[in-house]
């Protein structure tokens, strides 16, 4: 099953983070959760350079970069599901929607406790309210079984310029 | 002038974004602001790799990492001085002092509009409250003229457990 980033249109996937078109990026890739038909889920194990001041701990910046690359994900395959639309629809051959994409207008990370190197982050996001183009979701860091950090964002919708404006 | 974090401890100095110790790292330098004796100020300008999803424009993690490693060493800065001190008199020779080292408790980034690449950034911080163990900061990002995010901060002050106890 495709990650949402690997749906995205293609001048939407240069993100560092999640980007597939980013060959210097993280790419992370988000996802239903399996166990929860109502939130997404994102797993990564960020690299030993992404140390924070103390060694053995992720650095702050990479915690807000989770949260923001999966929250954007999240928000547009949460938006293609009210909509009775899957995500990467866009990418079917003759198809006639447009791609869906969900940008960052606001990020809170509540940093609870120190977010320990070489284990697995799993990240999850669910949906708190979604209001036109805006979209805001409440989100989770867990380092294993313990509870790092906590997020809420929203999201806006990207609007497209039509072609004969850009 | 020695910037913020190149008086952090040793100990204190691994962080992917600003640590003199990490040689994979942004090494973020914060400082005065020679303008505004009342802030701080952070310039740097985010290699071509840091894209967003739309090429030409900084992604969201750059952004909150630049404020959190900002913010937690314009805390320290501004602790230091409240206590009538000097950011690093713990490495002056014979010094008596413990080195002063923030953390993030919490971050809130408004993004207000897409970042451009190939800009020189500029990160301010400015004291709004400080409690105790605790200390609030408002920040903001310049890309040139224009006002790209704003953050608010709570930092909280790191204490070292006594070595008989580590």
């Amino acid at each position: 099953m495709n990650a949402f980033q690997d749906d995205y249109a293609e001048h939407f996937s240069h993100c560092f983070g999640c980007g597939k078109s980013n060959p210097a990026g993280l790419h992370l890739k988000s996802n239903w959760d399996a166990d929860n038909p109502d939130a997404t889920l994102l797993r990564f194990t960020p690299p030993e350079i992404y140390s924070g001041g103390v060694p053995g701990h992720v650095y702050g910046g990479m915690i807000a970069s989770l949260f923001d690359c999966h929250g954007a994900a999240s928000a547009a395959a949460f938006a293609c599901r009210a909509e009775g639309r899957v995500m990467g629809d866009w990418n079917l051959p003759g198809s006639v929607f447009s791609p869906v994409r969900y940008v960052t207008a606001s990020l809170k990370v509540d940093y609870l406790r120190p977010t320990p190197q070489d284990v697995e982050l799993i990240v999850r996001a669910s949906l708190l309210e979604m209001q036109g183009f805006k979209i805001r979701l409440a989100m989770t860091l867990h380092a294993g079984e313990t509870l790092c950090a906590r997020a809420e964002m929203l999201a806006a919708r990207f609007r497209e310029k039509p072609a004969e404006a850009r």
